[in-house]
């Protein structure tokens, strides 16, 4: 029988991105569950069926973490031009920044899902209705861009969080500024003025 | 003694990005280096000191087998316009995107850093000397786009190899390609005037 006590389930999803983001997808055990919740061994397994299934409930985990309410209505606060684009952009890099383990232990399950497909499935999924969620909410906002600006931002501001969290000396946290600053500036200035 | 046939040690560090991208940094062991390679067990740690001495000789093959000197001339051939921006870094993705274990096993080794801070140092020295000498050969090239632009690109394009070879269904192979023409049309378009 699985269990359902749902903070218990988000406690144990919790203490399963710590270890895929400290041990890779190879390390997630049932065991290695139990253990970084501090839980009687045994109790992940009355959770979840299979280690699939934490893989697949800890990336769905990672995103309900990052969905702050707080911040998205943020964004539809202040005035609506390039400087707030640009606000939002930098505050939006420093959230995902500041719960690395969830960051790092999505490109774990990445990695898993070259060799998943079920698990490759659910991260497409997932990621391509948060991607739709930020153009959307984007294009209602008023701020300037457009949708192909929103994915554009979206791309290599992912990658320098990569760079953020993996290789922290690559750039210093002056540069990472300024390239956000300037891709904003870039992408808005360049973009095709709106036909039909 | 460390053994020094050149073309056997470059064959064990291929075998360890073949085992990387398989099997994550975890699964990197001396054994399955040997397996990999179809050698004798014992044969890999001839060559290496450590298995930390493994993961940062993988680190600098990669590299070496991108490398490609006809690519890198060919940057030099042809009309120095937009156009031919583009047309390059549809090349620069089809190239890295045609040696998927590679960009598997440095995403691996990049996570690997996180706990290693010996393989981080090779690898921020390593990448930041490939990012130096593509915005060098850039400007050296007379294409157009500024040094700014060029790290840019490479934010975006490298986390839309992520996509591509870890949820290849996230975007169909067209968007793909729109994405790349649109961001360098963009960045050209928005890249500000010289001043000086």
């Amino acid at each position: 029988m699985v269990r359902r006590n749902p903070g218990r389930r988000a406690a144990l999803l919790d203490a399963a991105i710590e270890v895929l983001a400290d041990e890779g997808a190879r390390g997630l055990t049932f065991r290695a569950v139990d253990q970084q919740a501090g839980v009687p061994v045994g109790t992940a397994s009355n959770y979840f069926s299979s280690r699939g299934d934490i893989l697949k409930g800890a990336g769905e985990r990672v995103y309900e973490r990052l969905a702050d309410d707080d911040v998205i209505a943020d964004g539809l606060q202040g005035p609506r031009d390039r400087a707030r684009v640009t606000e939002l952009m930098h505050a939006l890099v420093d959230r995902v920044a500041a719960f690395p383990t969830g960051f790092l232990a999505l490109l774990e399950l990445r990695l898993e899902a070259v060799r998943r497909p079920e698990l490759r499935d659910v991260l497409t999924h997932r990621i391509r209705a948060d991607l739709d969620f930020n153009v959307a909410h984007h294009e209602k906002s008023g701020l300037p861009g457009d949708g192909t600006m929103v994915v554009l931002l979206w791309l290599a501001l992912n990658w320098l969080i990569v760079e953020r969290l993996t290789l922290p000396e690559l750039f210093t946290d002056e540069q990472r500024h300024d390239l956000v600053t300037a891709l904003v500036d870039r992408l808005l200035t360049g973009q095709p003025p709106k036909s039909g």
